[in-house]
């Protein structure tokens, strides 16, 4: 009997994290973190998990699209589908109806990124493998079958990516080992939110270096003197020898990113992250030749993979921000990685929200092992925030995420959380209007 | 009694010029013409209408975005709506958690757009003038304060738009007076459709050549050798003195986009339009300086003023296609069409579909009357569909749209219209599967 999937279960689910809104500010009040999440079932009783991160409000409008889309993987043969998800991600990117609301960009294409990422998850738990590991067995042509190249050949042809990945190919092994036995760098945003005190930033810094982090990100962009003063604090708790990222998400126009950031400087900012909108490549092109050496980091709003070539053709950035839940799924992120290592920029992922450092360590940890062969000025982000949720949760150890070793893509939430946290209907939106204990670590942005 | 918004009704209507789908080739399916439609009504009986078009699956997802931005505008005063619109689009497109699904992109961005147009053409209703009209008549001051400049200050700053729209001015009645005298020029993409054979293709070009079309546009992009053959074709049947357009539809990478281009520059193309990804600027650019003298020309998909304020910096456009219900509504558009004076920049708006000629006939209109003041080398594309649903439909005499004169936006579709094609339940779905004579002239793409 073929094994076909036979379901596309799609839930709205939502954690309140925006109850306990004390230190926000009006640029950026508090999200409540939320997935649109879909559950692939098998005629064979197996499964695979997607989510696409949102921060409540509109979460509705992605699991319609996910139900839109739902019919280009119903009735599909497992076998077909797990061997070449990527043909799958064009189907879905290309249908000539659905594509006139993007293309590539915007609701469609980050619910196409879940289908997609569900696909691999059920393809990694039938190979027994997590995802990174799986990923990484593959051989260069294979991951270059995955890839859509239509629109990056001027950047990037398949016989610069296959070129690409031989050269590290022979360390794989090596690397793989190495990632077992050490794991994989994080850097923290734990004590950089807007609205902290000045006592508890100083603290939080500290602890940060304690516990092993050599790189930390500070939200900016409200008041200009609070920047300056908060940098100074931060500066001072963790010595000249750790790394200290900036945030603005996107608040500036680019003159006012320019001028801000020249207050900065003196505090030795690492990266300037979303000076300006997701959608400005000569904007951060501009800012980066302006504010230099202070690094441009971007990407977790960057909507598809010829937005990111267009960064490194411009020069636009020092630090490519993939995100697990934006663009289509694993080999969208899969070209957004061979893009970056063709241009020799550094990767440092996007991650926090519900579920986003889950999936997108498997991408990292994939990138080091096979594609751009280092960890080098590479960090993933980490924020301590509802992993409690997670099957499979990440595990951090010394500053460093520990690579995953169950099957699959680690997105799956516990069925007691979906149940809990169903929007609007379950028992956390429907019995109280206080937070739960433990349902989150407090203020933040995404 | 203050007047409010009383309700927000929402509606996916959809016509299926997919049926009768002879001629279509792989690249560019048929579509079916649809909208997501919307009514605001108030409490004192006025209504505003909007649309965003779309073309068939997904136009469900668009009606689930209007339905949660809904609120934003539900209870609203409708004096203060209506007098300031700019302040609305800021709030749709300002939400922090809906905007984590853009930001300024796909279905919220269109769906928001629609909900700004529907309250534009309440507010031309009320004023009992063609929207047109309407803008053409406030002041500098005013139409600067409509648009949100925050992204685009390195190219475009208040004072820049302030002093443009001063210049222009003077000749607003005189323009006016000449508008309502003569119309606005057309082009028209009746002949131009892959799949028509080549007698049909050369009857159709000395038809509009003969109702005084002075540029025509062909579709390319299917097959190389025949779009040779057809535009040869098409030359000797409009002669040298009749401008050509080509159309490539997003098919083409930035090599294949130039290498084709080559094959086609004997037969003296004025434009291509969407040579490749309409998000690749640079890609634009570099078509551009590789096709010249043949302008490149895009915007339909071009997702927001950001990306037009790049397509203008980076020199990649000869042509600014505007879409009234691609952007964020009248506001944005109001910021691309200064960003295309600024740069000197025709627009030459896109249209079709279903709707698209009778929202963007007030835009180029009102950008001739107060912003550009100028109609040269400017024309609104054509297309003879589906008009015959509208309340008030464009008329085109001798290639020209004439001004319209009724008050409001021209939205408004019939009420039988719409309840007759209403999906999936409208009868033209549930009763028949062959297309309603009258329904489309056939075979398009968008």
């Amino acid at each position: 009997m073929t094994e076909r999937i036979s379901s596309v279960d799609t839930l709205d689910v939502r954690f309140p994290t925006s109850r306990h809104r004390d230190g926000s500010d009006a640029m950026n009040p508090f999200p409540d973190y939320s997935a649109a999440y879909l559950v692939l079932r098998t005629t064979a009783g197996a499964e695979g998990h997607g989510l696409v991160f949102t921060v409540g409000r509109g979460t509705e409008i992605v699991v319609a699209a996910l139900r839109s889309l739902a019919p280009m993987v119903l009735g599909r043969r497992v076998e077909e589908l797990t061997a070449d998800p990527g043909a799958l991600a064009r189907r879905l990117v290309g249908d000539s109806q659905i594509r006139w609301l993007g293309p590539e960009k915007g609701v469609v294409h980050m619910a196409a990124g879940g289908l997609v990422n569900a696909v691999w998850d059920l393809a990694a738990r039938r190979a027994g493998k997590p995802l990174w590991q799986l990923l990484a067995g593959l051989s260069p042509e294979e991951l270059v079958g995955q890839v859509d190249f239509r629109y990056l050949r001027d950047a990037l042809t398949e016989d610069d990516a296959l070129a690409l990945l031989r050269t590290v190919a022979a360390g794989r092994s090596e690397r793989e080992r190495q990632l077992l036995a050490q794991g994989y760098p994080a850097y923290t945003t734990t004590p950089g939110w807007l609205g902290y005190d000045d006592e508890k930033l100083a603290r939080l810094c500290r602890e940060a270096v304690a516990a092993g982090y050599g790189l930390i990100k500070l939200k900016v962009g409200g008041n200009l003197a609070d920047d300056v003063r908060r940098l100074g604090i931060a500066r001072r708790a963790v010595g000249p020898g750790v790394r200290i990222a900036v945030d603005a998400n996107q608040v500036w126009g680019v003159p006012d990113a320019i001028r801000w950031m020249r207050e900065l400087a003196p505090f030795d900012p690492y990266w300037i992250e979303e000076p300006t909108s997701p959608d400005d490549v000569l904007g951060h092109a501009a800012i980066r030749r302006a504010v230099g050496p202070v690094r441009v980091a971007t990407g977790e709003h960057t909507h598809n993979a010829v937005m990111f070539k267009q960064l490194l053709q411009a020069g636009a950035v020092d630090v490519v921000q993939i995100d697990a839940c934006r663009v289509g799924g694993v080999n969208e992120n899969l070209a957004i990685l061979l893009l970056a290592a063709r241009y020799g920029v550094p990767v440092c992922p996007h991650a926090g929200g519900v579920g986003l450092c889950e999936l997108v360590q498997h991408l990292a940890m994939f990138d080091f092992v096979a594609v751009s062969g280092s960890s080098d000025d590479r960090a993933i982000e980490y924020v301590d925030h509802l992993h409690e949720h997670f099957v499979d949760p990440v595990r951090i150890r010394r500053g460093r995420y520990l690579a995953p070793t169950v099957p699959g893509m680690s997105a799956e939430i516990a069925a007691g959380s979906l149940a809990a946290y169903r929007f609007p209907d379950g028992p956390q939106w429907t019995d109280s209007v206080e937070e739960p204990a433990g349902a989150t670590s407090g203020r933040s942005g995404p």
